[in-house]
């Protein structure tokens, strides 16, 4: 699991038709430390009704189709699986 | 999920029998802000009827063969799932 | 299977159902030899007790959902499955 | 899916039984446009006849495994799945 | 699959139950022409008797637990599954 922030959206008018109502979200990866830039951006699935500027926690492949029944039948390999309120790290 | 640009063809007459009937596209990926080069260059199966230029979301592993029946006795771990009509990013 | 060691906790409180009552770890991937500094930072499950400063084994994808019936019904791609005791290297 | 050139074998006598009698080709990834260098370098399985010099496309994962049931059982993460005639890139 | 190098033990006490009796090894991956250093090291489940130098096949991912019913149990992701006898390269 990785976490990222929500950046924009994305419209698809032609998709594969099990993929007809989930909303699709550009997210860009970040360090859970804030200490290192990472420039991955994807495209990925929210059900939780994150927007503009959460910080969410994200995860790849299998898992994606865990979330509910109509994931399990949609061609989608990166979903949001919860949104942050904090991350704590010990001193170094 | 990823975003890419089609930007050719692959052409297989000995292949596994269950790819036949697939069209199989080369694709470049791209980011989806358009800021960062990205090299990737893969094949992606195709049933959606993308063309040369278009802009597509696309899946890989399991969810690459979540798409159809015919997808899933198939050896294949990248396809497209949508055409993109716009990509839309908060301001920053 | 990769190394890791515990550096901090994330908190979500609105999340996929499914993922209630797991404590997320924040880890930082280490080099099994210590020789090589490595940057990758990832949000884990743990279900063993690992804390502070621990090194752990970790693993990715469906593996991580395979340690109980709690795990395979959640949206998880990271699990720590051990605490490292000692990591003996032959002489070289 | 990848491209690949098959420019070598693998022996191993000692091996998972399940994969007895697959043919172990040694294959390096390449751009299917030719303009960039990749040095990943991997061991598939093949069934398909491929050999010196080919030209193949390659999968990795779960997809390696839906060839056939022998490939459904035995452990192996990339397999040829077809050999190229021919890679068509549109005019850039 | 990719090839590695043994290059020492881990142990680890507190584990997933399912992992018990299982030989973890750190493993070097090598490229299969030796001519590139990859500097990538992991963890590996051995059930073949690999030891110290010895070159080994491994897998990632689903394909690590395909290799026996007690495999498919446990939370692991890397497996050895061949040991090297020898890698025939053709003249370039």
């Amino acid at each position: 699991m990785r976490l990222a922030k929500v950046i924009g959206t994305v419209v698809a008018t032609r998709k594969e038709e099990s993929l007809t109502g989930f909303k699709l979200l550009v997210i860009q990866e970040i360090d859970p430390l804030g200490k290192r830039e990472v420039k991955n951006r994807l495209v990925a699935v929210d059900t939780l009704g994150a927007g503009e500027g959460d910080i969410v926690l994200w995860v790849v492949g299998g898992a994606a189709r865990v979330v509910s029944e109509e994931h399990r039948k949609a061609p989608l390999d990166v979903a949001i699986v919860g949104i942050i309120d904090s991350v704590d790290t010990y001193d170094e």
